[in-house]
């Protein structure tokens, strides 16, 4: 197919931010450059878009080649395109955020890359690019949508435990919630289901397991008033599956 | 700057979904396409992205170039890149959306051409490209942010009363609200502020107007057990301003 277009035309890139929750730490995975520019410097991963597949396969490409990440939740963030964000020359980036589960990060730990390694979202390293920026961005969308989405819940494992619901929620937030209410809102909702099992929480504390519900990402039954309902929100959100 | 990239590089550009509450109805400014391909058709207004202009600044460009509208809020919305949604060649499209206020429509009207008009959303014209898609992609964010932020008093003018106020949630969500928990909810929230003036809604119905008190577009605080506040959420958001 040719282009007839006289426009010069800038190199279009996808990048993605990868949070897991570990040890009660918001990490993000980096990969250590090993080619100019910055070469050497952590960044987040990503590549160029090649000409016949989409954004989200570009992504999801890159993920798996660079950190051996595959089949995670993954959502579109933000393209960034200041002019002179690449020393390269004009390059636009589409940014995505990708979550992974607890019970999913061997994934990650399968690259035998030393370039691959999670860093706290809180004490990063120097970033190549604007990917600091980049990773900014996507813990505000993270922090939002945790308010007002099911989103979170794809960073635990399958069956968890309220404290570890909790935590997860706390370390997003960077703040301490209060531990009655918190129970209280997160059982009224009715995204939870309680299961006959127990996991040990202490010596002598067995704390009961729950799953989440909800098959598709919902947002909270917030605004009845105003317009709200909780439903599926395919359409707005990232997917875990790498369909198209 | 030498490009010094062997990837093929695609085409990339910025389409704006502007949206406008006209007599009660949910209109988009389409723009009728002069050139190939899909010539005649009707289109959302957007163009080739400038080597040295951000993605904002293009976006903005284009809407002053062939609408007029200028000043308005815009909010990047979603990058589309399906390799096949342009027949001239691999094109990505950087979308964004654009509310019209009540009293900034003049600026739209002022441009001569009769090639650009209102169209209801819920009864379009066919499209050039995905724009159909596009379209209801913006009509899906613009739904679920009106229940979770301030975004839709975009859509108002700076007085107004109770009453527009319900009609501009009720023609975007296309379904009637109930008056009263309406005004319950929205007066509860602190963000109105009640004006000396009134305004005339019948013969004999004089209603107050009311302004929106927060400068910023702000969140609704929702789940304060969930770590929600209501804030100024600039970092997530579109901009009023021009500015960069």
């Amino acid at each position: 197919m040719p282009h007839t277009y006289e426009y010069p035309r800038p190199s279009v890139t996808v990048d993605t931010v990868i949070f897991s929750v570990i040890a009660d730490d918001l990490k993000v995975l980096l990969i250590r450059r090993g080619v100019e520019p910055f070469k050497g410097a952590w960044a987040i991963p990503g590549g160029f878009v090649g000409m016949d597949e989409s954004l989200e396969d570009a992504a999801r490409r890159e993920l798996r080649e660079e950190t051996n990440v595959q089949g995670v939740y993954m959502e579109q963030l933000y393209t960034f395109g200041a002019p002179e964000r690449d020393p390269r020359g004009r390059t636009i980036t589409v940014a995505y955020f990708a979550l992974i589960a607890a019970d999913q990060r061997e994934i990650a730990a399968a690259t035998d890359s030393d370039a691959v390694e999670w860093f706290s979202v809180y004490n990063l390293p120097p970033l190549a690019f604007d990917h600091a920026s980049i990773v900014e961005y996507a813990l505000t969308r993270l922090r939002f949508k945790l308010d007002y989405t099911s989103v979170g819940f794809q960073l635990l494992p399958k069956k968890f435990t309220l404290t570890e619901l909790q935590a997860m929620y706390e370390v997003i937030l960077a703040r301490k919630l209060d531990k009655r209410n918190f129970r209280k809102k997160v059982l009224s909702m009715g995204i939870l289901e309680p299961l006959e099992e127990t996991k040990m929480e202490g010596p002598h504390r067995p704390a009961k397991l729950y799953s989440f519900t909800e098959d598709e990402l919902v947002a909270w039954p917030q605004h009845p008033t105003m317009g709200g309902e909780k439903g599926p929100l395919a359409g707005l959100m990232g997917r875990r599956s790498d369909g198209a």
